[in-house]
């Protein structure tokens, strides 16, 4: 019998599961004020909902199986899921939507040690805003969650692109959807395999791309830019509507205050097919993290999953790396357990009177809103010793002694002072 | 291109997404007043850890399957990994433990139409207490929660016995562990398969039971009895610490003041293999429905999975049933969205400094804590439907005339009166 649970999952324990129910609150407080509604999906799928054709990493990790003559995965991310809802009440839903979620997600890492295989992540997601406004409120509600959870301006930087800037370069290979797509994903691993690896991908006659050396040359010198004024001079003149919008996202992000905290960088390009316009990442200043959150505009995924065109532009945070980070800062909390009193019968000669009492002091207690432990019967050393773990403010005492005087002790655990309180009067 | 779902799962779209989390928000606070904390396990397990030789259903349905030579299964229940939780840190764990979890399970039914096959189950689990006070306080727990969903007194009973009766009946057969699970299993059929098809597993002689056909017999008619005192009079000797634990549950139901709504039924066994002490199950006072929850002592589940001996109890409550009788009850809510305010920069030929105002505007909104969506380059009626029917109670509107006078146009959406609000004052 294995008592571990699968590799890469993690339990919660009390403990654990406190800071992430403190940080889930953050990340649903800061939608609400955004004006987000949270939605959800089945954490299982059918696997064809999430597989592309574009060499993306989270297809090659798919969480996959079949059972009974169908394809499942476990949901790798939300977004297709999210979609394919959108779909099935296309013209019923009022535009533009405004869904966050917090799904579990699944990825079988085959080689990695120490990478977990499930993690949870705050989406957001706008449908039916066609302009950078959309990416501008996504950025500026990041800003928000990483001001509440206690980080400082500078702690994180976002780097922003647009897979346009990408698009107007390749535009002399004519490259439609599903090429682009790779050619992003293929772009988007030159941290990990290096300038020739990918060149070598994008060049491949047999590969999905098929770029000439000369475009692809180009293109891998254009990912090093660091400067918008740059990319202006070094693109065609195709590039100038992602330009503008660039510029309007930055427009945007001014009027929230964020901008001094957003880059340029060329080499943003994100590692899933589907996107279409801005990209964007959130890193740690120190550079020590991978990516905390990414996302950026997915204009075709509707329309490439069989709905009609609807543009789209949201965002995925993992509780990973933001955890690290916080972690790093000293900024998870240690959570106390929230425990107000407990109610203890102390264990006696007694004919159960002072259970019986007991049970209805504390039933009174927690009508009144407050968080109650009743131990019935406890040896009283025990019972306190308890109490005092247990992190409650208050013990309560009943015993034949009290139940004789009609009282309870109450003894205030912080400073260990004692007094009688009537036991009827609550 | 499949576009639905996997059947027999849920989208939770923004309407239902509201009602889950009101129903989770009273399954959580009910359990804080109780002193649980809360834990989560993943939904993904060891199938092992779920697999049981009694016949049951839960194992029957499974849905299970084997990926990279791993038998992995999506958890039908909570509890086993509570087990392997709890054994994991044996011994470091401060006893008593009152955990509570909201986990969605899994079930692969093969045959039905229009069941589901996913489910959220509200958990709450006491372990280390030996005695009733422990069943009476989770009974209690779940009363609790029907009267914070707005259910009346009489519209759900609890049916209690033990499965410490049937051992005294079947003890004449030197039952143990596995083969006594399997006839509780067998017995909790009865309404479905009936009572000759029950006897005949009871007394199969390959099967697991492998009862006498008088012994079996008795069993059956005992499970008819639905008075205590009736009980007493059938059962022999064995049964006296069993019947006066019961005893000692109503007493303890009697002083939580919910012992009117509880009944001994000895037709109530559970179809979980690992239950030993008393069960229980609710119901709908009409008696449309499945059970609403159900529960019981199970002593031995830890020890079974190689921990040392724990007694504990616990219960599973799903969102299934009662979401059937809140429906029939009209109790079940319509909770509005919830959002405060729309913020509105009129689409105008301004050069952008209404919708820098209004994202400024938001901002301090927000910041105040308001629910605000904001529309940027919107037209004026349009912007003015979408805050209708978006059912916030004010539109605050900017366009290049409130810029030029420096003012907010707040229109309160209930009542239609529209007044200034100086632009910069928030």
């Amino acid at each position: 019998m294995s008592l571990q649970s699968p590799r890469g999952t993690r339990d919660f324990y009390p403990d654990a599961m406190r800071v992430r129910s403190w940080l889930f609150g953050h990340f649903r407080e800061v939608a609400r004020r955004f004006g987000y509604e949270e939605v959800d999906a089945p954490v299982l799928e059918h696997a064809e909902l999430f597989i592309r054709k574009a060499g993306e990493e989270i297809v090659e990790q798919l969480y996959h199986f079949t059972l009974h003559d169908r394809h499942l995965a476990l949901r790798p991310e939300l977004t297709p899921s999210l979609a394919r809802m959108v779909i099935a009440r296309q013209g019923e839903l009022a535009l533009p939507l405004r869904w966050f979620s917090i799904p579990q997600c699944w990825r079988y890492e085959r080689m990695t040690r120490g990478r977990r295989r499930e993690h949870y992540q705050w989406n957001m997601d706008v449908w039916g805003v066609p302009g950078v406004e959309a990416e501008a409120e996504l950025v500026a509600a990041v800003f928000a969650l990483l001001a509440r959870l206690g980080l400082a301006r500078g702690d994180v930087r976002v780097r922003v692109s647009s897979r346009a800037l990408l698009e107007s370069l390749a535009r002399g290979s004519d490259l439609v959807g599903e090429r682009f797509g790779a050619l992003c994903v293929a772009v988007d691993k030159l941290g990990k395999i290096g300038a020739e690896a990918v060149a070598a991908q994008l060049t491949d006659p047999a590969g999905p791309v098929r770029l000439g050396a000369a475009e692809a040359d180009a293109l891998l010198g254009f990912l090093g830019v660091r400067e918008l004024a740059e990319a202006r001079r070094r693109l065609p003149a195709a590039a100038a509507p992602a330009l503008a919008a660039l510029d309007a996202l930055f427009e945007g992000l001014d009027a929230y205050g964020v901008a001094d905290r957003v880059v340029f960088d060329a080499s943003i390009v994100r590692g899933l097919a589907y996107y279409t316009g801005v990209v964007f990442e959130a890193f740690d200043a120190a550079g020590d993290l991978r990516a905390i959150c990414g996302g950026g505009r997915y204009d075709r995924l509707v329309e490439s999953l069989g709905g009609r065109p609807l543009p789209a532009a949201g965002f995925g945070f993992g509780d990973a790396v933001i955890g690290e980070l916080l972690a790093e800062k000293g900024l998870l909390p240690t959570l106390p357990r929230g425990l107000d009193d407990v109610v203890v019968a102390v264990a006696g000669g007694d004919d159960g009177g002072a259970r019986r009492a007991a049970v209805r002091y504390a039933s009174r207690l927690r009508a009144e809103g407050r968080s109650v432990e009743l131990a019935l019967d406890v040896p009283l050393k025990r019972a306190l010793r308890s109490a005092d773990r247990s992190g409650a403010a208050r013990a309560h005492l009943i015993g034949p002694d009290e139940l004789a005087r009609g009282a309870v002790r109450v003894k205030d655990l912080a400073t260990g002072s004692e007094r009688d309180e009537p036991l009827g009067e609550r």
